[in-house]
């Protein structure tokens, strides 16, 4: 798949965005399983996921989402509402959000046919519609159940049930240029954050190439901090890392590394 | 807490945004729970949760999203950044997005000195971020450990440790005004979303007010469809989805009610 994506030599990081449509999303019913796939997928690709939207099944909410993301980021990436239902309304609004016509893809009504043919299942309008894409998109092929999703210039679209979205980003993967891998490593150190922070600081201070982040947790009635080290260059991650386990010396605090963490690809 | 919040008797949902604030959410490296939670707790007083942004731990895309969500919604919630350290800048932007001074808040900074001093922690300057807000700011109690959330204006602002996050939700509840419950229920439908499609949109259009959701799913290699049933009006609900039940019997078609959607408070 060929796209007019950034390339790897260009210094600044390749950025991504995902919308999320979905109510039953938004009503606490469906816990989303495909932000923490996605965002670990282009991690390892050295692509950053930037910002996430989670919108209702509504036309004007779906379109102010893909515009506003486009615009900003290398790739935008949709899972959700291209079933067969009249709450799928995902094409349309993609396709108003380019200003395109939303049309009948005659490739993807072909796969549709010759999909259900093969398995003696009736072709009915409603499953017709999953042929329908914006005028010129590029069909994201479906190897589960054959509905594909598409590309409009840097806008991915994709289902919502996690199977066929994980299919079909690992046929688009190939096409997506990241920068350089982003590489990571954590520490736990089991103090509370509140005696670690100023310590942190000057570390980050002292690596302002490493992004350092600090996340609280409870365990067991007690308190601890895992410290994330993110960048490109191992070597600063490392030596960060290393002023990190001499400040929790300092406090005389335990500490160990989070497998957790994978170091990128 | 008194909030200029919209009347029961105001016909139009009342609407909330969460914004979630924090790298290691973007990383895939740790999962959000908070989503689910204020959406389930909102849904239960009638507040309907319809739009979910996830931002980096950036002024700039924190302002952002504040100011474009405050317009538009009843309330918004912010989840994380409002710790000790560096990567804590939740309270500046909140802040900022306001126009308004972040200021040493005197009563937060008491509950915090009494917290440390019961425990006999130190009290460090990292600790006293802590007690930062944007001026006029109303504090939100933390139970747990001590350091505050605020509000200001519709925007609520709460910790990101889930255990802390809902402790605070607990707190500003009561002061939450919603609009009529909404009531759900779901039936699960043994069959490919295709086949009820067409079905299940004349049934949307003979029941404008309940809003029809349908998500499919994949189990041991089968499809089947989970069909959910929202509105305000439990007879109405409940002839919707006697007009599903008598549509999936003429197709032939196994159900079961879905016991995992809650039927309101």
């Amino acid at each position: 798949m060929s796209t007019s994506s950034p390339t790897a030599a260009d210094e600044r990081p390749v950025t991504a965005a995902l919308i999320v449509i979905g109510n039953e999303i938004l009503s606490g019913r469906t816990v989303d399983a495909n932000l923490p796939f996605i965002a670990g997928e282009l991690g390892g690709i050295g692509v950053r996921l930037s910002e996430v939207r989670v919108v209702r099944d509504e036309e004007a909410a779906i379109v102010e989402a893909v515009n506003a993301l486009r615009a900003r980021y290398s790739y935008v990436f949709t899972t959700g509402g291209i079933g067969p239902t009249h709450d799928d309304i995902t094409a349309l609004s993609v396709a108003r959000a380019f200003g395109r016509r939303l049309v009948r893809n005659p490739e993807a009504e072909r796969r549709l046919r010759a999909y259900y043919k093969d398995r003696e299942i009736e072709v009915n309008e409603a499953r017709l519609r999953m042929a329908n894409a914006p005028e010129g998109a590029e069909l994201i092929d479906n190897p589960v159940s054959a509905a594909p999703g598409f590309r409009v210039e840097n806008v991915y679209v994709f289902a919502g049930v996690p199977r066929i979205m994980q299919a079909m980003f690992q046929m688009v993967k190939p096409g997506l240029t990241g920068g350089p891998p982003q590489l990571a490593r954590a520490i736990v150190v089991f103090r509370p954050e509140g005696e670690v922070a100023a310590g942190l600081g000057e570390i980050q201070v002292r690596f302002p190439e490493v992004e350092i982040g600090s996340y609280p947790f409870m365990r067991r009635e007690r308190f601890g901090t895992t410290i994330v080290f993110r960048g490109t260059d191992r070597a600063r991650i490392d030596a960060a890392a290393a002023a990190l386990l001499e400040l929790a010396r300092s406090l005389g605090a335990e500490t160990e590394e989070d497998a957790g963490v994978t170091a990128g690809p």
